[in-house]
């Protein structure tokens, strides 16, 4: 990659925030600043840094503000990089930075996924950029490539593991039988988790980021709280070695199809990945997207999806993006919500994994015709995968077993 | 992915070659014509396909020509689709269509690999695109992201399982424990090898995929006659098992690094890869490339890397930011091969993999000093990972070993 063009002239840009990827971004931009001013073609000064906080020591601390005014009402600033976190204050300042005319980057997935629809308009008609490449898979090249580069495709399928927290406990549960507990202890020692992990093992982070990757691929605006999102809470060592003698894993998947009618199947939730899946082999702290275009068959793009100078790294190509090229790119844009384009959860085609108790085979093969019966690894336990049917029709067998004195024990999809 | 461009006018493009790839154009683009005309905001229409045999009763049998210059010559053809193979007539016509102010796009890799900064430059000069997007990893995105979404950090490496072919045969090899010649003549009967398959066996195309990658990674032009290449006709299955034995796998690696002094070392050999490498499960016919920044760290791009719709959809997606981007994008872009840049071999950090008889522990211990020995599969054989040491040393130390006695049969590095 080389760039004749020469390095005139000064760009300046504006950080709301500077948490850990704010701080990120200035580490990135003063690290490889040549390289990046050299693509920019010309020099690129970060003019202010929003935030509450004092940074004193910081060769950069005279540029910190407080009043995010300062920054909207000065025309040099052409790009304003959100990297607060939260929906508000950040959809106020992105809203009145597109209004100003300037490029707004974020990496903020809950402002993604709740404004999408109505940032990308506003950037559409004042001919600025709205990107947002960080918000999935951190480092991960996932929203530029399936826009750009899978665009003679009708997409059928995207499908990953978007959350790093919630892979690395799982793996750790699955390879080495850890409770879910330790497995969650162990992740806030290494600083893979939150003190409060609530939107990582709950499915919110991960639901968010199929939300966008979905709006991206299909066009209408989808919003988390219309999706049906579970945890890994109730994965049980027990269900990762049913896996296991199955020849898959369980992993928490977020997917988004293509179903009858051209309407789209939306969920988060733990899921039996079959070894012949390019996504069973993703472990660790590692996300994974999985694009299948009705031309291109599947692709998978593949990393750690998170920490602190990868996510930066991302924002940074998306401030070179947005200060070289004219205008937003048409194939970058989805519209409004369609809430006739989801489709019922009951509706949506399932294979499932059920763990019962005070069942035998015959029973449950009444409840569960043509299902495949996995050998018990414990005595009045059974554990099967069901022949395909709708999600309606197996919970109405979950129903009918348990009204026979069968107790499901663990249900989930498989991939 | 939603466009609300009108869809006035018609724009023209001629596409070289009717073969696998040129066919595969013709039918992406009839069957996904609706979307790819949104995309492109008008009518895409193919005015001549260049081909000298004859296809009588095909819906377009009437827009193929013989004569090139019936193209190069009509002004309404904005872009030409090189998809003949070969270096010519392929890059006199792509010359050809880029000094009459035509975009090009290719699948080509010999021609990307020998003539990219040719052309390239050439592109720049006329303000017309040079893309070849298909080139690498067929569908898979890869020279896209690398250069648009990878451009705020220094690429530190690129390595990958380039060749399809011969990664179906390795993994047959090591997994099922098939011969060479069984697993080559299996690949043949599948489809996925050539009646001649010696380009793919010998590392030839990987070898010209990595000197594209390396070229776009490092701004200079790399030749793949330049690169020391290895393919696996010496890979024994006895080989795979020491390999099994040390928790990894070989395949076959195209790898180029930056090294000591800015410098650049390019390789392609079959190579131990160690389990906790994101490119040790990927197995059969599939494609991925690592990539590593120095803020990004690694990220891979992974699928299958070829096939006749995948490859021509990468294809036409190139063809529709051929007809949307104003002018080529900066970062696509390398110049002149710099000799200087190139590592000589001998100076390349290496570990190696050694499989002798001849020399017992002992022995090999004084000529490989600090290695780590595998568990003998058979007596009077050793196999041993060396410690990290340049290329120059470890020829010399078997040369030393051979002159002691000891026999090499398999010598492979460590990815």
């Amino acid at each position: 990659m080389d760039f004749q063009m020469g390095c005139d002239g000064l760009k300046q840009i504006a950080v709301l925030g500077h948490g850990v990827v704010g701080s990120g971004v200035m580490e990135v931009l003063e690290k490889n600043r040549g390289l990046i001013e050299k693509r920019v073609g010309s020099q690129v000064e970060v003019r202010y840094i929003l935030d509450r906080r004092q940074f004193p020591g910081l060769p950069y601390s005279g540029r910190f503000v407080t009043d995010f005014g300062v920054i909207r009402d000065d025309p040099a600033v052409e790009a304003v990089v959100e990297v607060l976190g939260g929906l508000e204050p950040a959809f106020s300042y992105a809203r009145e930075s597109l209004l100003a005319g300037k490029s707004v980057i974020t990496s903020n997935k809950e402002l993604v996924a709740q404004k999408g629809d109505v940032l990308l308009a506003l950037a559409r008609e004042k001919g600025a950029h709205f990107l947002f490449e960080a918000s999935v898979g951190g480092a991960i090249p996932v929203i530029e490539p399936m826009h750009r580069c899978l665009d003679a495709n009708r997409i059928q399928q995207v499908a990953g593991i978007l959350n790093g927290t919630t892979n690395f406990i799982l793996t750790k549960m699955l390879r080495e039988g850890c409770t879910f507990q330790d497995a969650l202890e162990l992740a806030q020692r290494l600083g893979y988790a939150e003190r409060d992990p609530s939107a990582d093992v709950e499915g919110l982070d991960a639901c968010r980021k199929i939300c966008i990757l979905a709006s991206l691929a299909f066009g209408s605006h989808f919003y988390p709280e219309d999706v049906p999102t579970r945890g890994i809470a109730g994965v049980k060592p027990r269900d990762a070695a049913y896996a296991a003698r199955w020849g898959g894993a369980v992993k928490l998947i977020a997917r988004a199809r293509r179903a009858a009618g051209g309407r789209v199947a939306l969920e988060v939730s733990p899921m039996l990945v079959p070894a012949s899946s390019l996504l069973w082999g993703v472990g660790d702290v590692n996300n994974a997207v999985q694009v299948t275009g009705d031309m291109a068959g599947d692709v998978i793009f593949y990393g750690r999806g998170a920490g602190k100078l990868p996510t930066a790294s991302a924002v940074v190509s998306d401030v070179i993006t947005a200060l070289t090229q004219e205008g937003p790119a048409p194939s970058l844009f989805w519209g409004p919500a369609d809430p006739g384009l989801l489709l019922p959860p009951s509706e949506a085609p399932c294979q499932g994994y059920f763990r019962v108790t005070g069942l035998d085979r015959e029973g449950l093969e009444l409840f569960f015709p043509g299902a495949f019966f996995l050998e018990p690894l414990e005595q009045g336990e059974e554990a099967l995968i069901t022949a395909p049917a709708t999600q309606g029709e197996l919970d109405a067998a979950q129903r009918a077993a348990e009204a026979a004195g069968g107790r499901v024990l663990s249900r989930f999809p498989v991939l």
